[in-house]
């Protein structure tokens, strides 16, 4: 630990921590749920509500930005990272953790993440992550749909450091809650591109279920990509192209959780900037398709390559 | 390290390394690398030839035993585990690593992993697992599909242990690669149930692929239990039975990787025990559609509940 409310860490990236796919969601989550347990001195892992319930420190919203030499999907084996991160309260039953990986190479200093060089002036090179975490538990022992605040009696956040409330993402994401839409008006610059599309995705009970039972947090981000696999094949784009994808910005909401045996429609629309037609934006919702609730929101901002996206405006 | 060849590690369970899925085999995967990487003091994880191409430690057959404490899909958040891990020479382009994750409670000691007590008289309570690593390289740099075995220059194994002659996996290994089965007869005390399932799966290039562009080890856990689930289905299993399945034993056999819009065809033999019938054999072969070549072959005996299996012999 840097300081109680930070870690800094030297990474090997490993197998199980990068792909084409989710795994480096899910590896951030983990550095999440550690920082908090480390700085919030709390079994973040095995955690209790007062009842004696399992309570979970859910992903509500996670936001990363990629940068030139580290983003979600181009990180291999061997390459070698130095992960910073920092804890910040958040209110009583939630918390805010900041991550930097960097190029170990870059020699950046081990010092307390500073959130303006996230929200200000990011280093270009890095990948940057914010998790907005709440604690849950689920309303009803065998059900996944009802899913209620609460926190474990032990969590003490009062010695963590607050977020300045200009970086709040609280009214972002309540905003992409109401509208279904991380871009309540047209993003700055970009323009709509084509017609939205709509698919069905079967929860996959193979795949996307937690070691709790609950949709994991990182398959959202693995049925999103496939929402939005499904758009690029339509367009005539290979997926080689898919596969090389550099993904400058994404957002996911988490708003509902589900059982198995569930059905998502996911609608995705897409903008392109007019000045840069390799910068594309898929502006996703994904809705249980029986009731037609809200489940997540995904808004991911790709630089893709300037030859391909030509082709398929 | 608790010797030159052997690591223990105190692990608590975090998200990332447990599901109903396939994480928890990445994560012993993981550990390979790592026990391989501290005890032959090559750079597993950036390994190159000696042509400058790199190199991977791939996984060639895996091999699981479930306990009653610890087993595959019965791991959470929180719990605790003592893994211990050993790494043996297996000639020169090969290694052997063996893995006990333990419940941290039992308190077993921290001494370096017997393999007798793998192969003979594992704890009852405890996950082992076996993994054969082969050292590869892409023949040719786009393709998936020509691999040859090719170690590192550095790989140092002579200082390694050797694994007893009686403990090679080498002979069930090469059978199921001939025979396309780890069951070449029918296994002991066991009966075939049902006729032989048949099903298509097609590469899943937001799922499937490594952070080296290689179909990853583990998805070959996922694209088997998607076959089983098929399978289960089609006799009227819910999927709460799904997921509640304990595997005893799992072994993968990996003789082929693939590209981007390959299609598998996977078929299912299923056996069950006639003194339990709770106990099944899955017995699975999966090859590409397109040429018949055999890319893989998976065992998974799978202790049930009595209660839906006896509905569905």
């Amino acid at each position: 630990m840097v300081d109680d409310s930070s870690l800094s860490r030297h990474v090997v990236v490993a197998p199980g921590m990068c792909s084409g796919g989710s795994l480096i969601f899910g590896q951030i989550g983990d550095w999440t749920w550690e920082s908090v347990a480390a700085a919030c001195h709390t079994n973040v892992h095995a955690a209790r509500t007062s009842e004696g319930q399992p309570a979970y420190l859910s992903f509500y919203y996670f936001h990363v930005r990629g940068g030139q030499v580290v983003h979600p999907h181009g990180l291999t084996f061997g390459d070698e990272l130095q992960v910073t991160s920092r804890v910040f309260q958040f209110g009583g039953q939630s918390v805010i953790t900041l991550h930097r990986l960097a190029p170990a190479g870059l020699g950046l200093a081990d010092a307390p993440l500073d959130p303006a060089e996230l929200y200000e002036r990011p280093h270009p090179d890095c990948l940057y992550a914010e998790n907005f975490n709440r604690w849950i538990a689920r309303s009803r022992p065998s059900s996944n749909r009802q899913l209620s605040e609460v926190a474990p009696p032990d969590f003490s956040y009062s010695g963590l450091p607050r977020l300045p409330n200009s970086y709040s993402p609280r009214t972002l994401v309540g905003r992409a809650r109401e509208t279904g839409s991380f871009y309540s008006a047209a993003p700055p610059g970009l323009v709509a591109a084509g017609p939205a599309h709509t698919s069905e995705y079967e929860l996959d009970v193979a795949r996307d279920l937690n070691g709790a039972g609950l949709v994991y947090f990182a398959s959202y981000f693995s049925i999103f990509d496939t929402a939005l696999l499904r758009v690029w094949r339509s367009l005539g784009r290979g997926d080689e192209h898919f596969l090389r994808r550099k993904v400058v910005d994404q957002k996911v909401g988490y708003f509902g959780n589900a059982d198995p045996g569930a059905v998502f429609t996911i609608t995705v629309h897409r903008w392109h900037s007019v000045a840069q037609p390799r910068i594309e934006i898929a502006d996703m919702a994904m809705r249980d398709s029986g009731t037609g609730r809200l489940l997540a929101v995904a808004g991911i901002e790709i630089d893709g390559d300037a030859s391909y996206m030509d082709a398929s405006p």
